[in-house]
């Protein structure tokens, strides 16, 4: 089986690891790009990249009208990638979008479209497997151990503290823990901060240093042991697993599915 | 809901534990210890640990027909552990056993015995939760991320290695593990044994220190990213947790569960 | 060589370790205990552990005039070890005091007491090896790499964050640190806390969980690359090893040393 | 203060770091490059790193008499180096040089020729700061912690194991380590090679994971307590401030030194 794909998003910094990714598997063939601002020097690295001339279109409809193809890629953001996926599942066309950007309400919409067109869809805010897995497993564990604690570490020129995929792992545990007060009653910060970010009862720590890329680390205690589960990610080649994942099960379902897990026997 | 408990090798470490762990909780109340090497010191120890005059027995079956209880606990040994467990169904006495010991043939003739005697019995090689849930997400990951290693760690008193966790850990890994050549196939070792010791294609490695107890880490590799899950356990406390579980679940049961995973949650 | 030794707090859990410790080793002999609170009972666990009859004193004086010895161990409280230790080295009694409480005036007259009468003192804050190398080593490489950060992690009843442990760290780490500003200039903690307490510029992060003991991590970034060092206590047996190493140094000193660094070769 | 600086190996992977470097740093400016290949292409590639026209010369020595300098610097493989050091040193000129391969004959001559013309060398086999102070820490602790192991991770296409880095480590712990036999003298591998390579009596593991860059972990272990002493190494752009600190350290030595901590305050 193999698979013809259009890319929108291509010139990005994870579109470009797309590209790379899909021009190395035997079973897919990129075929189109769509770039609304595509010029002619920009699209000539992907050219290269993709080993192939391609053709690059700026207007979304006009490639699925123009263009066949079994899988969209949608590697933009939230604005552009809510109206090339409406117009992709409107064709017809199984599409896998990566963003954690759109609200309820888009996401309902295109999940209707999917619906009525018999076609697919998988939106994922997160294309890295480890990570996926990592926040499914605190979501188990928490179940067993209500004392947890949470601290991630990226680079100093993260802007913002904590991390989506720390406050993602803080809903995902609350799901399944025993609500309960943790630490001493009495406990004092002698230095305010020292506990970290109180996340409906979750202590969530955040380390910044240059040398770091992107980790995280969930504790779970209990008396006499401790259980961890950690994740480092050291370049966005790391979500290229995920992508492929997704590309290979679009196919296998009807609807729309948000969030890799539910796409992974976990 | 209240059970009475029967207890053999409550002289033991594990035993001692639990007899501690008993008496703190309101819904659990020790009625008998089965000790087929009891003498009056050592019972006296047990009979301060669980704060009361308790009938000790040599002889399980004498202890089971003259006791009413609700749940039977074995942390003795193999040897006792089969007999006390095959009395204790007989009577139609739910049992929890914490041992690795019995064989193929042992467990099948106690599960017909559960079966028969319409009762439930839970035999546990490992009650510390944490690492029932390493060995269970290490089993899920294997099946996205083929490329593994395992380090274990223990206190420089022990005496095997590999430690059996990391035995049990490699077994459930194989089960999900797409078949794989791991690491570069012209690698070379320059000291014999730097890449540990290979547990069908997967490196496991054992560090003995003093100050350590008993530690795993499971490190899954891909491109750019690692996931770990690691478990730590620094006193046989930890494994009070589990059996509690067990206890609250052999009610729920009908027949013989192997492995604390079977009544978990994941 | 052998030293004859004269133990304060004799009862606490450091002293009770120390009279273990004290009696296995073949050149310490344990000849006397003050205590000022001593009655026949608690005497009596004593004499176990050190295996055999001790003179117990409640006062310090009368057993320095009494019994000969060649090092004193003051293993009590600030207030308690104050009057002690200045009692000991009146008597020109070698002395080792494990306490961070005294004040800087009552360091200062012990070890003018010490020069007088040409004897030694040395004052641990913290006996543990691996704490204090954790220290020194964390103060040699801020020199080299000035972004820094610390988490420490102890179990859930302590009341204090930051630890004591965290707080000396800083205080080594900024006495070569060449200061800087950490982090990115914009960085915004979108939950309150999440970035640790700000310590002369340098966050520090505490997690307090059951089944943690007492542990800290130090952890320098700069350009790709990462230098951690770890300190992880799991009893105050640990402390054993740094009060051996101030016994058998205290003969060789001359006046007080304040910090077992100092008679370390580091 | 500002250096000029000539450079060999300049289209290297090291080297082409060290241009980006030179070129940042307001205070070293590139003046030539020593490539005893080049072509028309690759040289324009060092020239758009360096951000100017500079003179590449084939002929070491026709480079250092032709053009005026402060540091040379030699970043090239042990053949080339040793020719192109000893006509630097010849010259007068001072020199860093990154390599592992020179004989202890060559090192010897290079540093007569150092001393007789009153000029300073410095050799490297590591520039990553936090890899030399690990050892230099490790060396340190063995003093204090006689029981030791070392795990050291790398991506799964490295060829040999244990890497250099552990092997140099084993060599700095045992100067300062008190001989002895560690772990349980009946333990026993059930499956060879769980415990590693026994290098002078010290594990070394090796781990090779995809995912994995260079990292290692030196772990001391006594009663009841741990010491990590762990380096991170993500890229070789983590060596460029070693190489910073020989090139401002140079003009102050005389004569040839062997390993950056001996120019290093540890």
């Amino acid at each position: 089986m193999s698979f013809n794909i259009i890319l929108a998003g291509s010139r990005g910094k994870m579109g470009s690891e797309a590209v790379k990714m899909i021009n190395k598997e035997p079973t897919f063939s990129l075929v189109a790009c769509i770039d609304h601002k595509n010029g002619p020097s920009t699209t000539q690295e992907v050219q290269e990249l993709a080993g192939k001339a391609l053709p690059v279109y700026t207007d979304a409809g006009r490639c699925f009208q123009e263009v066949e193809a079994d899988i969209f890629i949608d590697l933009t953001n939230p604005e552009a990638g809510y109206i090339n996926t409406k117009s992709a599942l409107t064709h017809g066309l199984r599409s896998v979008v990566g963003t954690s950007g759109f609200s309820n309400e888009e996401i309902n919409e295109l999940s209707n479209i999917a619906v009525e067109k018999a076609t697919g869809c998988i939106i994922a805010p997160n294309f890295a497997l480890g990570a996926v897995l990592m926040m499914q497993f605190s979501k188990m564990a928490a179940k067993y151990f209500p004392d947890v604690e949470i601290i991630e570490k990226h680079h100093d020129q993260k802007l913002d503290a904590p991390s989506g995929t720390a406050k993602k792992t803080v809903e995902l545990i609350q799901e399944t823990r025993k609500q309960k007060q943790q630490g001493h009653p009495d406990e004092v910060e002698t230095v305010a901060g020292a506990r970290g970010a109180n996340m409906d009862g979750i202590p969530v720590h955040s380390m910044r240093l240059p040398g770091m890329v992107a980790h995280q680390e969930v504790i779970f205690g209990s008396k006499s042991q401790l259980l961890t589960i950690k994740h480092d990610s050291f370049h966005r080649e790391s979500f290229m697993d995920g992508l492929k994942l997704a590309m290979n099960q679009v196919g296998q379902i009807e609807g729309l599915v948000y969030g890799l897990e539910h796409v992974m026997d976990v």
